[in-house]
């Protein structure tokens, strides 16, 4: 049923992708290449608009071929979801029918569970305009509603097959920690930072620290770098500054201290 | 700085969104639909090649006016982070600097607790086609990586802002709960339901239950919904079966059992 043989996707089997009558190819291509960025092969489009394939929707992929190439195409959203275990279909809108909703998080964790037990799990997106209509929810066990601002809530197509394929993806692909730990005082603003960085650069050029051009630019770099990663207190910056003007003070020919 | 005042955005602050020389106005305005759906309302912009405002943003925003009507525009990345305590820097490839890196959730969770402290954090995104170079990362005290496809990373601009908004938002939004169990035993397929849905239908339409034709489609779509959330197992599908045939025969005046 579509898979790709490419090599490129993660083995754990993601859910199909289902777009129920989809009106623009172009959102197809966007949907494909959304589902690639995030591991995801199996699209399955119910009775498109436009008819597929499409030279739109390959160009909208921007890459994403494999995907569209093994799309599948049915003529009705029952066929479409005849060998699947679980199918969740993705709603905006209450409706009046009593259905497990859930939220993508935890739907991208039911996926994987049901991944992990050999269940195959389809996902369904509605037309652009109008959404899943009672009848196609019909088919499915559970609603999928993604949280996000009441007043603005009007998602394009394929935001929303990247934000479903993205919960999932992160069940996947592995999530990188945080590294350093961050300092809890009060942190220091850019603007003082900035004028740390110059202050100890004007000194370093004086000093001949800096003194090979083509080096420069990238020591520059390491160094604001390195003094960002330590998260600064606006005391640090004034005492950083302190040392440095008592370095350059000595170097300079100052009056030692005692 | 840029912040909204029409009161459909939640409380509590989210980062700014710093799109650093964007190359294509309807990036930005597709930027700024996805912050507001994610209730994220500043903008700043750092020299937008085509310039600001531009009606091509203003279409792509599909009615995420405010956004656009509040953004900030700034000739360099050093005057629009100058008034921020954190700067997180977008970034898909490793570098030679050496900075902390987190993933969306990680950032997400930094924003909103700084946020709670009354600091102002900024995201920073590069151009379309190259994204941030070093000396843009430079300004910064973490990276942000998008784990995605290794072998299909090619991330939209708006869709970048997109997850990184979308994983703010979550830190904001009310999530919504699972509300039933899944039972654990092998669930039935698509097709074993519908076999299941069809056989009662066809009885309950000769026993006259759903005679009145206008109600019909209603009730169907209530009895389905209502089996699906059982989530039964295959082997629950076929005692189903058997209720309905039972039910049935002896309607239909078949022997009585003794």
């Amino acid at each position: 049923m579509g898979r790709s043989g490419k090599g490129t996707l993660p083995a754990r089997a993601g859910p199909a992708v289902v777009l129920v009558r989809p009106q623009l190819a172009e959102n197809i291509g966007m949907a494909a290449r959304a589902m690639l960025n995030c591991g995801l092969s199996e699209l399955r489009l119910v009775a498109p608009r436009e008819g597929f394939p499409d030279l739109r929707a390959t160009r909208a992929a921007s890459g994403a071929d494999e995907v569209l190439e093994a799309a599948s195409v049915f003529p009705d959203l029952a066929s479409a979801v005849a060998d699947l275990h679980r199918v969740i279909a993705t709603s905006a809108r209450p409706r009046e029918m009593t259905q497990r909703m859930v939220n993508p998080r935890q739907a991208a964790r039911e996926c994987a569970a049901a991944a992990a037990a050999g269940q195959r799990v389809g996902v369904l997106f509605g037309p652009e305009r109008t959404g899943l209509e009672n009848d196609d929810l019909a088919f499915a066990d559970t609603l999928l509603s993604i949280p996000l601002n009441p007043q603005f809530s009007s998602l394009n197509l394929a935001q929303a097959v990247l934000l479903v394929a993205y919960e999932w993806s992160q069940t996947v692909f592995e999530a990188s920690d945080e590294t350093l730990v961050v300092n809890s005082s009060r942190p220091a603003e850019r603007a003082e930072l900035h004028n740390l960085f110059e202050h100890l650069e004007r000194e370093l050029d004086a000093s001949g620290f800096l003194r090979v051009p083509e080096k420069r630019p990238g020591m520059v770099r390491n160094i604001r770098a390195m003094l960002q990663r330590a998260h600064l207190t606006e005391q640090e910056v004034r005492t950083f500054h302190g040392i440095v003007s008592e370095l350059s003070r000595k170097r300079r020919g100052g009056p030692e201290r005692d």
